[in-house]
C-alpha cells in the first residue's frame, strides 16, 4: 500500500531523485518479468483509509506489516506550520490506524515499523543507547528502591523524530492492551542506493534523493562530488551519527519477519545500524575517496554542535546481521550511480533551507554543549553563506 | 474556544449532564448579568481549523492559553475503533496545532495544559509519583555513568491516557525548539460540580457527568446513593486513585497562570491532586454518608486490580493551593445536587460498558499484580453481572 506521498513531495518541491526511478506499475512489471514473481499494489492512504485498512487486513490476514507510511524526513518536517503539522497528522495517525485496524479485524500479525535513532536525541547526554529499554531506579510508594525497565528516555531533534516517540508510546500501549506483537526498527542514517534486487534491472533502481530536505548526508556528499561541488558540512561537522547501508536495511527487515517476537512479549527495539562516524571524518573519507573540497556552512539545525555516540546493536547481529561498512567498496558503487546521473542533479535543490528556528540566522557558532567540547570553528566558516 | 464537542457526545451517547447545563450563550448572558463582565467567545475546532487559531492569536496576543481541547474521558476512547482514531486525532492535533501556532505568530504566551495523573498508569510499578521529572543514571558513551533528569517514565492505562503522554512529548519538543513556556497540570479525578463562580446563578452550574463514560468515579457514586442505586464497584474495588475537588482546579489553573515559567525554562509539570483513596474505601465514606449499599460489579478496563499510590504534590502546595478534601463538607453539596436532580437520572446510562479488551468478558479476577496483593473477590461478586 502507498499513497504516493513522497513523490508528491518531490512536485512539491521542485526536487527528483537522481536516479531517474521508474512508476510504480513500472518497477512491477520490471519485477515480474525478471523474477516471475507478483508484488501486490493498492493505492491507499493508511493515515486516512481505514475502512479500506481494515478490508485488506481482513482479506489477506498477513504474518507481518511492514509499516513504513510515515513522512521520513526531519528537514521537510520543520519548512513550515504546514508541514510540522502534516507530518504529525500523517504519522500519528497511520500508526494508530494500523494498530486499530488489527485489533479490530482481530488478525494475529506481527508490525516490523521502522523507527529513528534519533528518538534519542544525539549529543544532549552522550549516553550510550541500549536496544529500546533502561533500567532505572525510582522510589517506591512505600519508601523502598524499584527497579524497573523503562522506554529509554527519547529527546528528539525535529517534529518528524518526535512522531517517531509518539509511536513508540503507541506500540507500547497496544502491545500491553492487546498484546500486538510489534518490531520497531531505530534505524541511523541510510547510505548508499543499489540491493541485490534493485541490481538486477534498471527499472528497479531506488530513489537516490540529494536535496536540502530528503537527501541524506554520505550521498549527498557522493553526489557532490560527482558534480564538482564542495561537500556541505552543516555547522562544525563535530555531529556523529550512526550509519547503515540500505542493502542491511533490508537485510535487518528480513531478519526481523523471520523472528517475530512471541504473543505476550513486550515490543521488540533493534537499534538497526552499523557504523558510528563523525560527520567532518565521512567529509574527509570522502574527500580522500573522490579529491573534492569541503565546505563549512550554517547549520539549519538546533542540535549539539559536537557529540559523542556509542550504540548498541547487539540484537540484530545474534540474529545474523553482517554489517556492510564504508571500508567495504559499496561507497564507490555509489560515487559511480552519482557519477552515471550526475546530469540529473539540480544545483539549486543542494541547499538545506529548512530552518529549525523562525527567523533566526543558520547558527554558525561552535561552542561548549553538553558534555563534549566543541572544536575551533574551521577557517573561511560561512564565507560562502548558508547554501555553500 | 470551544468546538461543542463533548455537547456532541451526549448526543452520540444519549445520555445528558445530571444538572441541566445551559447552552454556552445563555450561560454566558448570565454571567455578564451576574458579575458586569464579558467572557470572549468563538466556535473553533483547534485540531481542524488552524488558520482561524493563528487569526485569533495574532489578533488577542494572549498572556496565557488554557488548553482544555481534548477528548477527555477514557472509556469513551476505548469504545471502538473510530473512539480510538479520534481520540488520537482530535488530542494530538490539537496540542500540536497550538503550538505551531504559538511558534508561527510569534505571541510569547504561556501555555497552561490540563494532563492527567493517569500518564503514569497505577499500580504497574507502586513507585512514588514525582512532578513530572525523575533523575537516572545511565551508561556514558565514554564508559562513565551520566545522571540525567527525564521525564517522568510514563505507563498509559487508556488511549486516552496515551494521548497525554504524546502530548508531553510534543510540549518538551516545542520547548526544547521553540522555547514556548508550558506548564502542564497533571489531574487526578475531579470530583464536585459547583465552583464559587457557578454558584453565583443557577444558569451557571456546571456538568455533572453520571454515565458509564464520562461519570467520575466519586460523583457517580453520590448519584448512585441519591438514587437508590447501589454503589458500583469496578473489580475488587482495591485500586487507588488521586482526587481533586473542582474547585482546586480552578484554584490550581489560576496558580499556574499567576506564576509562569520564565523564557526558556523547561516545561512545568505539576500534580494536581490534593489527596489519594482506594475507591472501595471511597464507596465505604459514601456508604456511610448515605447508608447506600455497595456492590462488586466487573471491571471492563485492563488494569492492575490493587495497587499503592502516593504522589507529589508540593509544588502547587508550595504556589498557595489550600486542599478540598473529603472530610470537608463539599461531598454533602455533591450529594444535594443528587438529590435535587435525581429525576433528571437514566439509570440505562450508568454501566460501564465500554470494554478496553475486544470481546472479552469483564475480568472479575483478583489476582496478585505489580507489587500488591489482592484482596480476596468480595463475597457476591458478580452476581447482578457487570452493569449492576
Amino acid at each position: 500500500m502507498d499513497n504516493f506521498a513522497r513523490r508528491r513531495a518531490d512536485v512539491e518541491l521542485g526536487a527528483e531523485s537522481l536516479t531517474p526511478i521508474r512508476t510504480l506499475d513500472e518497477r512491477l512489471a520490471a519485477w515480474r518479468e525478471v523474477t516471475g514473481r507478483d508484488i501486490g499494489f493498492r493505492e491507499l492512504d493508511v493515515a486516512k483509509d481505514y475502512d479500506e485498512l481494515c478490508e485488506l487486513l481482513q482479506a489477506l490476514r498477513p504474518e507481518a506489516v511492514v509499516h513504513f507510511a510515515e513522512q521520513r524526513a526531519a528537514p521537510y518536517s520543520m519548512k513550515s506550520s504546514w508541514h510540522k503539522r502534516y507530518t504529525v497528522d500523517n504519522n500519528v495517525n497511520a500508526t494508530n490506524n494500523l494498530l486499530a485496524a488489527i485489533v479490530e479485524t482481530g488478525v494475529d500479525c506481527h508490525v516490523v515499523h521502522l523507527g529513528t535513532m534519533g528518538v534519542y536525541g544525539y549529543g544532549t547526554a552522550g549516553t550510550k543507547i541500549p536496544e529500546g529499554y533502561l533500567s532505572v531506579r525510582m522510589d517506591g510508594a512505600d519508601g523502598t528502591e524499584i527497579e524497573q525497565e523503562i522506554l529509554h528516555p527519547t529527546n528528539p531533534g525535529s517534529i518528524y523524530h518526535l512522531t517517531k516517540t509518539q509511536d513508540q508510546l503507541l506500540f507500547a500501549f497496544y502491545n500491553k492492551n492487546d498484546e500486538i506483537r510489534v518490531t520497531d526498527l531505530h534505524q541511523g542514517i541510510v547510505w548508499g542506493t543499489q540491493t541485490a534486487e534493485t541490481k538486477l534491472d534498471d527499472r528497479l533502481i531506488n530513489r537516490f534523493d540529494y536535496d536540502g530536505d530528503y537527501g541524506t548526508v554520505l550521498n549527498r556528499f557522493l553526489m557532490q562530488a560527482a558534480i564538482g561541488h564542495p561537500l556541505t558540512v552543516h555547522g562544525t561537522g563535530g555531529q556523529t551519527r550512526a550509519f547503515i547501508h540500505i542493502q542491511d536495511t533490508v537485510r535487518c527487515i528480513r531478519l526481523a519477519l523471520e523472528n517475530p517476537p512471541q504473543r505476550g512479549e513486550r515490543v521488540r527495539i533493534f537499534n538497526q545500524m552499523t557504523e558510528v562516524h563523525r560527520l567532518r571524518d565521512l567529509a574527509g573519507i570522502v574527500q580522500e575517496l573522490t579529491g573534492a573540497e569541503i565546505e563549512y556552512v550554517g547549520n539549519p539545525r538546533k542540535e549539539a554542535f559536537e557529540n559523542e555516540l556509542a550504540v548498541d546493536n547487539q540484537r540484530l547481529l545474534d540474529l545474523g546481521l553482517s554489517p556492510t561498512t564504508l571500508a567495504d567498496d559499496l561507497m564507490r558503487e555509489v560515487a559511480e550511480i552519482a557519477e552515471r546521473f550526475k546530469h540529473r542533479c539540480d544545483r539549486s535543490k543542494i541547499p538545506a533551507r529548512s530552518r529549525w528556528v523562525r527567523e533566526a540566522e543558520p547558527d554558525m557558532r561552535a561552542e561548549r554543549t553538553g558534555r563534549t567540547q566543541a572544536a575551533p570553528a574551521p577557517a573561511g566558516l560561512g564565507s560562502r553563506g548558508h547554501d555553500g
